[in-house]
């Protein structure tokens, strides 16, 4: 089945939540373009993360649901694999 | 002096790293609109808050060198307010 | 079957690791008790903050590879209150 | 004067919550020792990294407050050291 994921029955929700991140980063290029004070920048800087943190662990959240769910239940090194690639897509949200 | 901030003399090299991040959340976007691989957009989620925490402690070394600096230097309450507003920032970025 | 979790065949290792990393909070202490430099007890403190996320992503690589993988192949509400446990855990350590 | 920093006057507060976070981590030691559930360690884990950041946050504060306002206040190259090194200490707070 193609182009099917844990988070396509949402893709509507993420895909505008990502518009409205993008016109906050536009935002923010302008805010410096136009010289405003360094810790409203940095405000801004960091509801952005947040935002993103947030959109992040929805498709986690939908991922292990779904494909590493099906891959589980299916066994095999398939599974390994897709415990693996989540594990290490954590540890770089952790960490980043 | 109107609209002169640490970063002023860095403008253009924020403003464009600020495009650029706004590309890759317009990407982020469009790779969920075409039904990506979970994991390949959360290493780009990983990548866009790595690139924006860069900007941020960029803006934020400018801000203590000179506003920061400039307050304490001229000591009083707008120093000890300068000092304030910068922990808020740095503890909202070390949250994020 | 009591007391055995996805760490277990890890036991003595993350216990020798949390033992270290008590030490090292110990050894904080002791720095400011002695007036150490402060950005040296900083470096200190971001160490362990760093150890002891190395071993939460550990626990949680072995969780969701034992006893969320288990839940998953049989299926039902257990899957989908352990699916939805790991991704509250996930969240708390990414805003840690 | 030596043995005096930003962090002096509360140094009792510092070493109360480093002896109890310590205590935490033993506590997470002794739960694994004991097979825990494993989500119930992450969480704990969780809460010691808060605990270490709120710290350190605290202690950045006054070290801004204290050794960088005076370095700043006296100005020269101790000051662009002090800055540097406080940038530097916060980038490793944000990335941990």
């Amino acid at each position: 089945m193609t182009g099917a994921h844990g988070y396509s029955s949402q893709k509507d929700n993420y895909t505008k939540r990502l518009r409205r991140i993008e016109g906050q980063v536009r935002g923010i290029a302008k805010m410096i373009d136009e010289d405003k004070y360094c810790i409203d920048v940095l405000t801004q800087i960091s509801a952005v993360n947040n935002a993103l943190q947030s959109v992040a662990l929805g498709l986690l959240d939908e991922h292990l649901g779904h494909c590493v769910s099906h891959a589980v239940a299916e066994g095999g090194d398939e599974a390994d694999k897709k415990l693996a690639e989540a594990s290490a897509a954590i540890a770089r949200l952790v960490r980043s």
